[in-house]
């Protein structure tokens, strides 16, 4: 079975404590699109992200709200912002012992936990059954081209919220010469 | 045999004449720190990269001159330039078919062809005997860590000039969650 791959840009979730510090008590947070992942959407919200000296403009805001607010960037963008100390690379949730960033709206800022995204792979329950995966297993998948790798250690999170997809940052999509559609092969 | 792996960031390399467009008949290439390759250097010499609308400061020329210029850069910094055509994945020297780019040093500007470099692993003959490999072979090397990948389709180039060391960009390095000196190991 083919793998579909999606490559995460920087993004953030915010809880709804920090959204209403950001852009008040009476904004919402709209669905501009619609992702992949059932409920989940990309909102009418951007914010800033700033680093030692540089900033990273027009990142967007995820929705919906979550519990727990948290920022997901990249490597290149950890070195860029120069973050110190240097994120983690964790699962999406664990947020103990990582660093802060400052993110900021016009001349709001509010400080949330920032990760670097370990690989994973999204799985519904019936996908899991035929693909013979069980959550929190770790799977490697092979993705072809110019570029060819395989990626190991791929945390299988399987919910019936879920649609099969490995879920990359855009270093791993860019390792991999990925632009576009894209499928992998599980290799197990 | 562990294989060391070195982390190239975008750079440049000059003609002799570009390089007198941009600093001037009299300015010398002068050593800044050499680099493992027998031979090449990092010089003191910066320039810009002019994207569309964005540049990148402080890229680093690299040394000894070339017959060909050359820029190398990640598909990280080909996206953030928003350059059009898109730069190539090839081999260095292999300057067909892709884009240019403006190099810039204080108010001059020449246009030079960019590559994004594909992975390649560089091999002495006496470490290539000791590998079995041979020069264009392609193999595989995997590095361990949280973020375990297996690249694959390396082009093994092997001359007296060259010291074992694979060599990825920043992209490949970082999906690979690789910081500070790292080993990979040979799978073929």
């Amino acid at each position: 079975m083919k793998i579909p791959i999606e490559i995460s840009a920087r993004h953030i979730h915010l809880s709804k404590e920090d959204f209403e510090k950001l852009f008040g008590k009476t904004e919402k947070l709209n669905v501009l699109k619609n992702l992949s992942q059932p409920g989940e959407f990309a909102s009418d919200k951007i914010v800033e992200l700033i680093g030692e000296d540089k900033k990273i403009e027009n990142v967007r805001v995820l929705g919906p709200l979550r519990k727990n607010s948290q920022a997901e960037i990249s490597m290149t963008d950890a070195y860029f912002l120069k973050l110190n100390p240097f994120p983690k690379i964790k699962v999406s949730g664990d947020l103990a012992d990582t660093t802060n960033i400052s993110v900021k709206n016009k001349n709001i800022s509010v400080k949330i936990p920032c990760i670097i995204a370990k690989r994973h792979l999204h799985c519904s329950e019936e996908e899991a059954k035929k693909l013979k995966l069980k959550n929190n297993q770790e799977v490697s998948i092979s993705v072809d081209g110019i570029r060819k790798l395989t990626f190991h250690e791929i945390a299988v999170r399987v919910s019936d919220k879920f649609k099969l997809a490995l879920h990359l940052d855009t270093d791993e999509g860019n390792a991999a010469g990925i632009s576009g559609k894209t499928f992998g092969e599980l290799v197990k």
